[in-house]
């Protein structure tokens, strides 16, 4: 984390992956950020993976650097106490994100009500507010009918993505939201309400990335072609010692390094005269491509991962090697603390390792440790009382009315 | 798009998804985005998607409401030109937004020696600066081989995901840091270089998600499960007329509004009896998922995808149907300007079409059309007249001597 934006304080209803992955991105950049959960945790505070003592790495995960308060969010006194705290002074305060549908009290009017100022960021699942996770609208985008195996070797069937791919984008979409209402306030005065639905995330990027036009414009839509690059030339191999490599070639220069790193440079060149096509153009390599990679194919085959690792180092051949999460984890310097992007934290009932902070190297705001996540309810008392102001005989009497709740509460 | 920056000026140098998507996000926020390619066009000009003619619908996707520049980059009269726009005055210019590698005259020590306080903010593969591609991170981050078969049906080779999700992702990053840098600017007259890698991106999400906490504390990773949910209940099923849907109970609520609409509540609960677990919790449901399924699984088989869609219309039961490209975009309402997400736009040299603006309301700045994408070079005359100032003349030369180029250039 950084501290750029250390004078902003953001407070968060939320849970699962978007709306705990915006908050963080601001905490990782210095941003105090308060999760309001109800006492006992959210939805998501036993989510998978776990320990086996049942702790959540998940949620470890998303709310790294953030303060947790644990209150009644079922009675109006909790909702009243969350709701002074969202809406209290201060030039960066009075900031909401949410991914809930809106508790009494805490939906915006409510919100502006005591804040003027006030700006709420709100996920919903769709425009019309029905409900939508990351499944659902996966299922609708498009995608899963052309992941996986292609027409031609028995597609048809959908594969989901794993990576929760639009809940991380809807997350991003946040935090640049955030910076960019409170840029409008700070300027002139005003707060807002915005509101960003999942499924428009997933039909933005759609759109975007041009498949919404070919399907007007050209009346189809792109085919399965299971782990190939559309439109130009890349695949995954097999190699010598039971491993599999992606290979890729989407600039000229890529294309030509591939031929002199394999020494195949005359016989691939046989390819395109083969399949009559201009294999320095992305087109031509994209329908040599079979040709191309029966070639390939053969010569990763013959060699272990390390020769071929070997064979392309220096060379400026795009590539790389698939490997699994342990792969990851126990043999990529990128995934340890070799790497600054990550240090290691103790998480609280948890233990020691690797946390990743903010993939963004800033030369005007130097590196901190990213603190880990807090256990549910840890500050509570702390807001109530420097946000608040609440005396200790009144945050002991939420407590003893079941209001408020410390970490003992798990 | 709205006009909540409407006085910044980013100035973007690049290629493919991760960059232009944080600069076309930027000009979706309203701010001037001026693209500066090489003339004929960068390395992404033709990707596919195109049409018949060969247009990129994914270039026009990536790159609405820009202004284009075409100059000769490899010149380094070119790339001064290029460096006096990135670098000209104004509180909301100065800011440069890359991910190709540094040309000479461009990197960050030259463009602050013209204007100290610029902000660069550039995009790398991996952090030691060799290249990686969404395709190669990937492949590394793991998920590829728990997406598609799972381990029980066959799994074991790797399926990428089609959505490239991480340069998603990075370009969201991209904005975010862009407004936190300028916001930094702002209150203390500071720019700097702000470096992202890729594979960053990739591990900052698989430790954010729990993967990396998983091998270490647990000593194992999530297993492939195909289409399931992980760590509660979720599946894809067939039905009556050759369609699928996912269906998911991820909440105790969600799973009883499951349980309620298909009149199967007594039934599913014999699942846990069965299975000897607590079908409330989310464990409970993951561990009896295939005996849930095995009983969800007759009742979809027996239903059109209409007759499931009646059954569970405001139940609150969690689902989705799949469809492909040509499904979402003839049959779904939510992808067509019946949602004010889309605007039928006319993009010069491939047709009218609907695009999609910016998946965000605000509700202090309202939504406007957004512009196309604009041809190759359109702006290159208006941008050295308006933003360098240069007269006619100079402007005439500069194309007498193929230093800059219009649109004829395509």
């Amino acid at each position: 984390m950084n501290r750029l934006l250390q004078d902003l304080r953001i407070v968060e209803f939320s849970a699962f992956v978007a709306a705990p992955l915006g908050g963080m991105t601001m905490a990782q950049f210095g941003a105090e950020v308060i999760r309001i959960d109800p006492v006992g945790g959210a939805i998501d505070y036993n989510r998978w993976p776990v320990t086996d003592s049942g702790d959540s790495l998940y949620w470890a995960g998303l709310n790294k650097a953030k303060r947790s308060v644990a209150l009644a969010l079922d009675k109006p006194e909790g909702r009243e106490i969350a709701r002074a705290i969202a809406t209290a002074p201060g030039p960066g305060a009075g900031i909401v994100l949410t991914n809930l549908p809106p508790l009494r009290g805490l939906d915006y009017t409510s919100l502006k009500a005591e804040r003027d100022d006030v700006i709420l960021l709100r996920l919903t699942g769709n425009r019309d507010g029905t409900a939508a996770v990351d499944y659902t609208v996966n299922a609708a985008s498009g995608f899963p009918l052309v992941t996986g195996q292609s027409n031609a070797t028995g597609g048809g069937l959908p594969v989901n993505h794993v990576l929760p791919a639009w809940d991380i984008a809807a997350g991003l979409y946040l935090a640049a939201a955030l910076l960019a209402a409170e840029r409008h306030r700070s300027r002139t005065g005003e707060g807002q309400e915005v509101v960003m639905a999942l499924s428009d995330v997933m039909l933005a990027a759609v759109g975007h990335l041009g498949y919404v036009g070919d399907v007007h414009i050209n009346g189809r839509a792109r085919p399965a072609i299971g782990n190939d690059l559309y439109g130009s030339f890349g695949r995954d191999f097999a190699t010598a010692d039971g491993r599999r490599v992606m290979i890729i070639a989407l600039t000229p220069r890529q294309w030509r390094a591939l031929g002199q790193a394999t020494g195949l440079a005359d016989r691939l060149a046989l390819a395109g005269r083969m399949m009559e096509v201009d294999l320095e153009t992305e087109t031509g390599r994209f329908e040599a491509r079979d040709a191309i990679a029966a070639l390939l194919a053969r010569w990763c085959a013959a060699r272990s991962l390390a020769e071929i690792r070997d064979a392309f180092a220096g060379t400026g051949v795009l590539w790389g090697a698939f490997q699994d999460f342990v792969g990851l984890v126990r043999d990529d310097p990128r995934c340890s603390p070799e790497n600054p992007l990550f240090a290691a934290v103790d998480q609280p009932g948890i233990g020691r390792f690797p946390m990743p902070g903010l993939p963004l190297d800033f030369s005007a705001s130097p590196r901190q440790p990213t603190p880990p996540a807090p256990r549910l309810g840890e500050h509570t008392d702390q807001v109530l009382s420097e946000v608040l102001g609440l005396p200790p005989a009144e945050i002991a009497r939420l407590h003893d009315t079941g209001i408020a709740a410390g970490t003992a509460a798990k």
